[in-house]
């Protein structure tokens, strides 16, 4: 069963400058921040009121979000639902033929599990699951 | 001060379609419908766990989310911020030099207080607050 939302994903060019401007802008505070190399990202967590932004700076051109940024800019890039047991809610979407990037779940920030969704599923829109398995 | 993330707001094709899709993804619930003519948009509000997703259809092609959909395609249009006091909220920005949609707060779905701040001064968000007043 998906669960809240755990954070929205945001692709950043620059991530000092944002963590500042977000901050600057809606009081957001630093949580934690972490390069992911497996997803290609510096990733900044804030926490804004009781909820989590993402901001994400690519390590690469040729990194998911790398690729993101040159074709649609810095923007939202992606939104996280939390999940009980992440891989369940893959077999049960896999189950039902729906698109997925991940197959199995795969480590994320914090050290937590993750999977994403395909945006071709859901109506354009890039989904990821977050749980602690 | 901002507030949790009220609603993430997705632009879809189809408003119908589109319910239909989130409720066997993700266990949506349809919260509410309304047609927003001050937006341009027919809207549906869902509850996922304890959050919000909003879907976004336009009344028409130039309206905002027609043209965002005619542009960009279904996805991610705007993320809305809760707000004590929107209007507030709006002073504060525009007093530090923040470029605003909406210089004063204007009517929104379930009747609350919502404005928009540029995707320019938040680096390609579309930002909303949501509030009481």
């Amino acid at each position: 069963m998906t669960g809240s939302i755990h954070h929205v994903g945001i692709a950043v060019d620059d991530l000092d400058a944002a963590i500042v401007r977000w901050t600057a802008l809606f009081g957001a505070t630093l949580e934690h921040r972490e390069r992911v190399e497996e997803q290609g990202v510096e990733a900044a967590s804030l926490r804004i009121g009781d909820s989590r932004v993402e901001l994400l700076a690519a390590l690469g051109a040729e990194t998911p979000v790398g690729k993101f940024l040159a074709k649609r800019g810095p923007g939202v890039h992606h939104v996280a639902f939390e999940a009980a047991d992440v891989g369940a809610e893959l077999a049960r979407l896999k189950a039902a033929g729906t698109e997925l990037i991940d197959e199995t779940p795969r480590r994320g920030m914090f050290g937590l599990q993750v999977a994403f969704v395909h945006p071709e599923a859901t109506g354009g829109v890039l989904a990821e699951f977050v749980g602690n398995e």
